[in-house]
């Protein structure tokens, strides 16, 4: 038999923990043969939510931690104090090996210094990036970073292409990926100072498939697969998409709503439109991934439901069998 | 009689150029008593639009430039050796002070380089930012600085904030209006260095309203009247926001088209949109103003139609008669 591949899950992080993480977790086991789910956090809380469901109890585990990082706590400081939290003792785990990945829709901030202080880094890599997998017109883009490194510099960045190249590759499965660096105009001259000292290490990178700049314009259609920037500008991207497909959504449903006509036109229209809203939900591509750690972190929408962690297991379950932590760690050593 | 506001339209810029730049010229001044412009361009191309229409022929000038600059020229480059292009001897007008504001929907990388070069910066104005008046849920928010000036530092970023505050106020018509930096999350210590170094000068300032920093996430809600950042994060914003809003649009309509039902709801909803679409569309809302230079300079997309010629027209009247540019130029002294 396969070895089983090993998750810890936050279940005290995101806004609908622990029912939903937990419920999350269940569906996981249930869907996967190959895995088994440690379940983090207080234990009796835990135990009553699993207490309504039926599935494999060899491959659920809880592993009690009695405290919790909130979103409003000082991230460095909360991971420092709180040894005993459910994030700090789940991500350790991982770098003890007791686990192939760790998810938590808890605190991001709290989910990326723990990565980098509790995890830790691949030898050789500099910086540890935060990547989304965004939705596009044609299937799905990795931006990276969105969230981890700002102020971040070329040589960095050279290695989140790599890294997200990797994972697009062998998670995702999109073969030979495209990447592309995030520009204000296609022309050479174009970009600033960290744009600039960029472009010529990507050129030179013969491993990866760069294409040269990308216009965020293009982002929502699909330009390339691999969206490479700092995280400052990624962040922007990332909650920008968020919110303007938010605003369209309010607006939209306003002006369906602002007449008899309108209200039946909306009835006809909802089974179209219902694929439509499905493709470009983000949660259907499961969380985001840290990389270039020791395992995967990965970090699901605070207001994650059970179907997103389901999926961010799939995603762990991928990840491991791949070895994409192998295959990073290879590329990078060759590399430096 | 009160002075008529001067106005130079570089007749030849854009994808409609010189069609619907002319007749936009005509729309504005038979809507405006109080406006002369002066169509600068190639002579017989924009004589024989002219003829077309009927006017106040005393306030429609046509000056001559024989050269063209186009969108594929290197800026700098096309401004220093094209001194007969019409952008140069429309932007040069201001500066004689033939012209208070000049507009063109020409290359954004020439009129920005010559609104530096040849219309030339206010006394103490360290940088002239591109500012975009974007639509929101709300109504319309000012972006400062939406492609001048990358890599600008924190004294830029302060006074992009005046600029923008007392456009808003004279120009768009909100009082008091509120300014907001873009960060990557609402927490004191979150930012790169440069949001990091900015936030102090921000807070110090007591000619502006200051507010905080805004996620990109809400800008699309209207968060803030002025949304403050450098112009690559700017340039990002401006252009995810456009393609995140054509992207949609065009699932939504290939949703509509999918089965012969939703056709039919389509066809219901139809009034329904129109007004929710003339709401987000940016072109009624003018050009894009540079700030900070010896007369106005407006930049209009480059696919514009005759209506957003006009009503840049009328942006042009506000400003002069608001006298903006005694405004900036008070202010700017005052604070230095």
């Amino acid at each position: 038999m396969q070895e089983l591949v090993k998750i810890a899950i936050d279940a005290m992080g995101g806004d609908n923990a622990p029912a939903e993480i937990v419920k999350g977790a269940v569906e996981a086991v249930n869907e996967h043969k190959e895995v088994k789910i440690f379940l983090v956090g207080k234990q009796d809380l835990i135990k009553k939510e699993l207490a309504q469901y039926t599935f494999d109890q060899a491959r659920i585990e809880i592993v009690h931690a009695a405290q919790v990082i909130d979103n409003n706590e000082h991230p460095v400081a909360a991971i420092r104090s709180k040894k005993d939290s459910s994030i700090v003792v789940a991500q350790k785990m991982v770098r003890e090996g007791k686990a192939d990945a760790v998810i938590s829709a808890g605190s991001t901030g709290a989910i990326l210094v723990g990565g980098q202080l509790v995890v830790g880094r691949i030898k050789g890599v500099e910086r540890a990036p935060l990547a989304a997998i965004i939705p596009t017109t044609k299937g799905v883009s990795l931006l990276i970073d969105c969230g981890a490194n700002v102020d971040a510099r070329a040589s960095h960045l050279l290695q989140f292409a790599k890294m997200g190249s990797i994972y697009m590759e062998n998670v995702v499965g999109k073969k030979n990926p495209s990447v592309a660096l995030v520009n204000i105009g296609l022309e050479e001259e174009k970009g600033n100072q960290l744009v600039k000292d960029t472009m010529p290490l990507l050129k030179e990178c013969k491993t990866i498939n760069f294409i040269g700049s990308v216009e965020s314009r293009e982002i929502p259609h699909g330009w390339c697969d691999v969206i490479l920037c700092e995280a400052f500008t990624g962040n922007v991207i990332l909650k920008l998409y968020e919110g303007t497909a938010s605003a369209f959504m309010g607006k939209f449903k306003k002006a369906l709503l602002s007449s008899t006509r309108s209200k039946l036109g909306a009835l006809l229209i909802k089974p179209a439109l219902k694929n439509m809203i499905k493709e470009m939900d983000a949660s259907e591509y499961g969380g985001a991934p840290m990389l270039g750690l020791n395992g995967l972190v990965v970090k699901c929408h605070g207001s994650s439901k059970s179907k997103e962690i389901r999926i961010a297991v799939g995603q762990c379950i991928t990840f491991k069998r791949e070895d994409v932590t192998g295959k990073i760690k290879a590329h990078i050593a060759q590399e430096s």
